[in-house]
């Protein structure tokens, strides 16, 4: 595995690459590695010649106040994981090159970003679709990589790539869990022993959500009131929102059919939360 | 010279384009070609392989109340213009296969967007550097170029590309002029004669400051007020502003030095008309 830092050589790298015809895989992460990482390294590398993987804390994703400075970072371990899973360039550039003195443009992806977790965080959507749209343009790579799990940076990134005409095939992975059912994340780390087993009634609610629908529930609101229920019976966990939408224009649904995203966001002691399940109704 | 009308099957033509080892050029415009497109498909033309025009009349760059609607047209003479110069493909879609219903992604270069023309077109660079985004991962060229005639245009464009990492150059071919020293532009065609005769005050205008310069005034007010006395004797014309700036931030200048741009807009009649000029004071 090599590690490249300079955004150039790194996009040389990739033209060169596709040059000699080979299909490149992209997995863009902000570090930390835990296992949802890995197994988009592993689908990555399943399906593509090279594999490349960014690893960089992106500032502009971070509000005034949010965890920017704090974000756990371990490069050198970060690195071990990636060469383990067989990746072939970890992209790490640093802040000021990613972000020169004088730089102004913004990609903003409108009423995606303004809804559910952009409404508690002004400002995450348009650095998350800038810093996307940069590193699609530094990794022209075929395919990229997203867990499932941010599922409304997915369809923001998905009706970007659509709407700016980015010629790369945007991939979602099914989230990966810890064995009790919490959302693997990065940020899983600020909770205390007695926040990390709190938190675990976001994936029950969600589970009671999956159970209500499998039983013939269609009413959102029926839904979601149960699951609020079920949360607010937890001190430790403050609930953000939950809502019930389809997975592509994040409209709510009042009947749920199609393709129904359940997503929530939660504040867990120092952390925030988010959580999903993805149906297809049909 | 092939006319495409589909996004998709115009990306495929240049990666394989690319894919041979050719070097693409491509010409943005917005139609109804004068001498000025002319000049840079032929400066295309002599740079690149495969040349590529694109005629797009782009909605999201008029603001309501402006002249969309109005916009001159005339596809079957551009065409053969562009034949005419050696074109190699030109590509001309609809309205609905660029902004397909649910289209919600902006690209905004902050500050720049907001000065100059920007004040008096809210929006308009907003659109420009939207349909250039698109246009440039739609038409994947080594080169584009643009006509130094809108000198915040690509000042604007510079910066998106460079913020964005968009792995093309950026080429700005110098103003074409009437032989009484009107720059170019579609928009000439609203023009009265006796308004295409008041027009000439801008060039003038110019040329007054390009003369106090030689004779080594470097106070920006001076000029500005010695060109703002001028364009106030032609009452047919309605100057909107005089900018003295550098040529990259686009800063108000108030010592000349170095790359300096004199910029300017005014209304005369139906038309809106800018025009620049370019120094190097070195």
């Amino acid at each position: 595995m090599e590690t490249v830092k300079d955004p150039n050589v790194m996009r040389e790298k990739i033209q060169k690459a596709r040059a000699e015809s080979r299909v490149v895989g992209f997995v863009p992460t902000m570090g930390f590695f835990h296992e949802g990482h890995l197994q988009l390294m592993r689908r990555a590398r399943s399906e593509c010649d090279i594999v490349v993987v960014s690893l960089f804390v992106n500032p502009t994703q971070f509000g005034a106040g949010e965890d920017f400075e704090d974000y756990p970072r371990d490069f050198e371990r970060d690195k071990q994981m990636a060469e383990k899973e067989g990746v072939d360039f970890l992209f790490a550039p640093e802040v000021e090159d990613m972000y020169p003195e004088g730089f102004s443009t913004f990609v903003e992806v409108e009423g995606l970003s303004k809804i559910m977790c952009g409404k508690y965080r002004p400002g995450h959507f348009r650095g998350v679709a800038t810093v996307v749209t940069k590193l699609f343009n530094i990794v022209p790579a075929h395919k990229a990589y997203f867990g499932q799990k941010d599922a409304q940076q997915l369809a923001i990134i998905r009706r970007m790539v659509t709407d700016l005409n980015i010629p790369i095939e945007i991939v979602g992975v099914v989230t990966v869990r810890e064995p009790d059912g919490l959302a693997m994340s990065s940020r899983n780390i600020y909770l205390t022993p007695e926040e990390r087993k709190a938190a675990t009634i976001l994936y029950r609610a969600l589970k009671t959500a999956v159970e209500m629908i499998e039983k013939g529930e269609k009413d959102a609101s029926i839904i979601r009131e149960e699951m609020k229920k079920l949360i607010s019976e937890e001190p430790l966990v403050s609930l953000e929102y939950i809502e019930i939408c389809d997975n592509i224009y994040l409209k709510p649904l009042q009947a749920l059919s199609g393709k129904v995203l359940i997503a929530l966001a939660a504040r867990v002691g120092k952390a925030r939360l988010i959580d999903n399940m993805l149906f297809d109704l049909g």
